[in-house]
């Protein structure tokens, strides 16, 4: 029942600074006071796309379920604040799955310093639904947003790509303590994380920042998780092509001024390695130049949701 | 597919002065500059649940959406900033359902001068799932809270009660503007929009505030949805019955100090009626008083969300 889930939230949600009224109101009150722009996101996701739950612990579906949101806001360069979670549960067995998925979430909340406000929790006939929404906070080095590559600027990535679905897409670390570093020490012009996939999402950039892109694929750092799904799949996609188009890395995009990101590759102020992997152009559209120097049209690809 | 709606709902939805990143970015940027606290709602509606698609214009079902999370705002006396929406949409025939449903909410956004920031859109095999969050901003007069209500505080109550399923509980006014009147006005020592049931949400205040409560019951507003719907069920339900738990009114329920209630039932100050119809009590529990002064027990009934 919908009311013991409750009782069991507010006894189980920690106290936080910011949350003035939490759980059991109709909406949380937060302190805001030294916020002056706040960043806001949300993302749903559903059993057969985004996990399998049948196959899954869901605590680690609860986990990135909050994962997922976190690293959005490491994307804008924001402090997270504050979340509120909905859920649509199956009927049967959704007690105890609401739990498991709050249980998950937790100890990431807690990383991450984020007060875990309440929300809103629905059973239906359906599969498991799920959103969070959560509250950041714009530093005083402002957010990162998607529009601001020029020509020149150099691509810098965190971490590697590729093969994510193995079983990284469940387990990986928001890049939020990296993103909020790099922002405070160097000058970044725009970023964005990978979810849909490398080339798709630095397709994103591009469009936003109305300039182009070259990657040299020889740069691109492609993730042991590539090799194998390359290996096990054996369809003809090389590692490359996972990197390139697999997504749920949740791993960097960023574009730097030149000067800027030569100091950031020789400093490597990060516990991840952090790789210059190309430029933007002002020609428009995305072209890669392999190990030889050819340089081809790169066709993005990546996750779409698709629909009609 | 997902890009063709992000891109009309870039063109469609309208500026607003809060908003400094919209759409089409990781996360949209809020400007909080004078916002001290601030409400987080978020409400998660499912088809088949609290509503039936195949039956129901989409604009209606989106507008329900934002008008039942604005509710939650206005049972916190919170004026409303910015929304997030975030839908898991069937394949087939997703894009012209949600842009039915953005088309549904966006009259509702511009009445109350919420800025619509965007959100998440999925698609999948399961029906639809939408879920809205908003952000509202607690004024000087405080948070309306449900744990306020002292002994001797009457129930004061807006609008009628019973029978919303006739279609009320989909083209219902939220009572934004009223609890932002009476909140400024009046002292208001607790509330709650009643969206699971009079007599349920009620029960929640009694249970926050530690108190009990005695309605009046000749004295509750009674819908004429509420008789119409007794007629047509003749299940033996009266319209009483309806009113007490039915649920989806989204009325208010307000606990305030006698002498301010005799002021409020004076000034009506609304141009919806305000009536009073009962008291909080020191005994805990919830009791009802007909028009004989015959005193019984009032077991709570209304909607809850049942999972196992």
């Amino acid at each position: 029942m919908e009311s013991e889930l409750i009782a069991h939230l507010r006894r189980r949600l920690p106290a936080h600074p910011l949350l003035r009224v939490g759980p059991g109101d109709d909406a949380a009150v937060l302190a805001m006071g030294d916020v002056d722009e706040c960043v806001v996101t949300v993302d749903l996701l559903t059993d057969g796309v985004d996990f399998e739950l049948r196959k899954t612990d869901p605590r680690r579906v609860g986990r990135k379920l909050l994962a997922a949101n976190l690293s959005d806001l490491a994307a804008m360069a924001a402090e997270p604040l504050a979340g509120v979670v909905a859920l649509a549960l199956p009927r049967d067995g959704g007690l105890e799955l609401a739990v498991a998925l709050y249980e998950g979430m937790l100890p990431l909340a807690e990383d991450y310093n984020l007060a875990v406000a309440g929300g809103d929790t629905n059973s239906w006939d359906g599969p498991l639904a799920a959103s969070v929404t959560l509250i950041g906070k714009v530093t005083e080095h402002g957010p990162l947003r998607r529009d601001g590559a020029r020509p020149e600027d150099r691509i810098l990535v965190t971490g590697a790509f590729g093969g994510s679905i193995l079983g990284r897409h469940l387990d990986f670390e928001p890049r939020v303590r990296e993103t909020l570093l790099l922002n405070e020490k160097y000058e970044l012009r725009a970023g964005i994380d990978v979810s849909d996939g490398l080339s798709i999402d630095l397709a994103h950039i591009v469009e936003e920042s109305n300039c182009g892109a070259v990657l040299e694929t020889a740069n691109i750092p492609i993730h042991d998780d590539a090799r194998r799904l390359a290996e096990q799949r054996a369809d003809g996609s090389s590692p490359l092509d996972h990197a390139l188009g697999d997504g749920e890395d949740f791993e960097l995009i960023l574009a730097v001024p030149p000067k800027e990101a030569e100091r950031i590759i020789a400093d490597q102020p990060l516990d991840i390695p952090l790789t210059d992997v190309g430029r933007f152009t002002t020609e428009p559209g995305l072209w890669q130049i392999d190990d030889h120097g050819a340089r081809t049209k790169l066709v993005p690809r990546g996750w779409e949701h698709r629909f009609d």
